[in-house]
């Protein structure tokens, strides 16, 4: 990271939503003296008064429209599903030549909720940092979120390469390693590596749920083995991957299907007991490890 | 932990096999001075030339019938496919009131390919210590595995009370809760708890090692989202877990009915984006983390 010695890169940043991204931002905003003034705008008036006591903002409302007045760069950092409604509240108080951008983990979402009501003389550079825990809420942000993960960036065709050139410099501040890509390509990478391992987890997580309470009290007791890793990617905010599931749903239904099949096919092999094909299986899976320690991602 | 002031439990400990756990077992005994003597018996030099190197060992061979002979207490900690030739093996070389146990992921299995060639006068007293890393190898182990973790034992109905005793104070002094449990009970709790997991981690893994190679560095690139535990947990031995399958199949299969009918269900109701269902299955999913932090067992 940079040491935060220079002059702020934006003058006003408005942060919309203060959970586990929004308020980790704050933080790492703050650290970095990368805004001379940020505002916070939430849909509760405890989460504001968590973000101005921890001193995370400057101003704090409940009011979006009020919020983004001035701004220089507008994040998103809500569910998916309140984009629309923060897109059309907002845009008639944007002002030219503000860049609006989000964290989301989806990303044609911008394009088809929130594009079409922002004013033309407006920058959208979507982005989304790729981190996260499996905690929520304002308390559970830290700055050091971003530090060495990769943030994707993706603007449209006709994006200003000035405006997506600041968003990048901004990321790339907190410590990111800061890749383009297109939108569509973006949501059908992350359902591999993200939004499909949720699913599967959120399901056996659920498995274990729907079991008798004394085998339940057994899972839980020995959950070291395997299924401890699961009922932690399960934990995730409820209302983040509720929206993610019915944003993505084109992309995660048909990496599910691959999925399905090479599990039908694995469930195959073990039900005919060959041996060869199973260790060859888990070889080869080993190496994908190897690739990702190799790859820094581990 | 205990420590190590006192006499060592048992005379002479011999450990067949001398992977994680093998050598993690004679780390720890050494350090809880819970034999005077540890004999190791592995399939290869080079490893006993590790765990005779480590100083983990004072004999090691190649050879089991000559490694168990006046053993007080054997453990056997190979995969699962060795057991019977092992048990064959070493049956007329133990000596009268020795105990044979090991630290196998299926219980089962010890009735069915190791009890029926041990002489009478043999305790067999089958363990499992819930404990364990994605590594493998006699330089992957490490004495505090074990240390809170959970150690299963299923002694058989007719077992000896003063053996199950001596071993359990053996898991106990290794830093394990120690619970007894039936054989087959303990391979239905951990399909779901530990085979399962691993099956659909090792299915995952390999529906992205299957994508062409452009798609693949991206996954391996951004997989920090969920993707990369899933690597961890399908990074595990391929060996020992080939042998999982192939021994606990029919547990297995079922808990994968389960699953598979689950993950249908979970999949129709993003197909008909039903929201409010989805929300409520991922609260009830993130109760089932609060209660494994209750167990202590993250």
């Amino acid at each position: 990271m940079n040491t935060p010695s220079h002059i702020p890169l934006f003058g006003r940043i408005v942060l919309i939503g203060s959970g586990l991204i929004g308020s980790s931002l704050a933080r790492a905003i703050h650290n970095q003296n990368l805004a001379e003034h940020v505002t916070v705008a939430a849909r509760s008036q405890a989460t504001l008064d968590v973000m101005l006591d921890l001193g995370l903002a400057k101003f704090a409302t409940l009011d979006v429209a009020k919020a983004v007045v001035n701004a220089d760069l507008v994040i998103l950092c809500t569910p998916l599903s309140a984009y629309k409604k923060i897109a059309q509240t907002i845009s008639s108080a944007l002002k030219p030549g503000a860049i609006v951008s989000d964290v989301g983990s989806c990303k044609n979402i911008m394009f088809s909720d929130v594009a079409p009501y922002l004013p033309k003389n407006v920058h959208m550079i979507p982005g989304h940092p790729v981190a996260g825990t499996e905690n929520s809420g304002p308390k559970a942000g830290y700055a050091e979120l971003f530090k060495d993960r990769w943030c994707i960036l993706t603007p449209g065709p006709g994006a200003s390469h000035k405006a997506v050139n600041q968003v990048e410099k901004f990321w790339r501040q907190l410590g990111m390693d800061v890749e383009i890509m297109d939108a569509g390509h973006h949501d059908q990478v992350l359902a591999l590596t993200s939004h499909l391992p949720h699913l599967i987890a959120y399901t056996i997580v659920g498995t274990a749920t729907d079991l008798e309470d004394d085998l339940k009290k057994e899972v839980l007791k020995y959950s070291a083995s395997g299924f401890r890793d699961f009922t932690r990617i399960a934990s995730s905010d409820p209302v983040m991957w509720r929206d993610i599931f019915l944003k993505n749903t084109d992309a995660i239904l048909n990496v599910l299907e691959r999925f399905t099949e090479d599990l039908e096919s694995l469930r195959n092999t073990i039900r005919h007991g060959d041996a060869k094909k199973l260790e060859n299986h888990f070889n080869r899976t080993r190496e994908i490890r190897r690739g990702i320690i190799n790859a820094k991602q581990n």
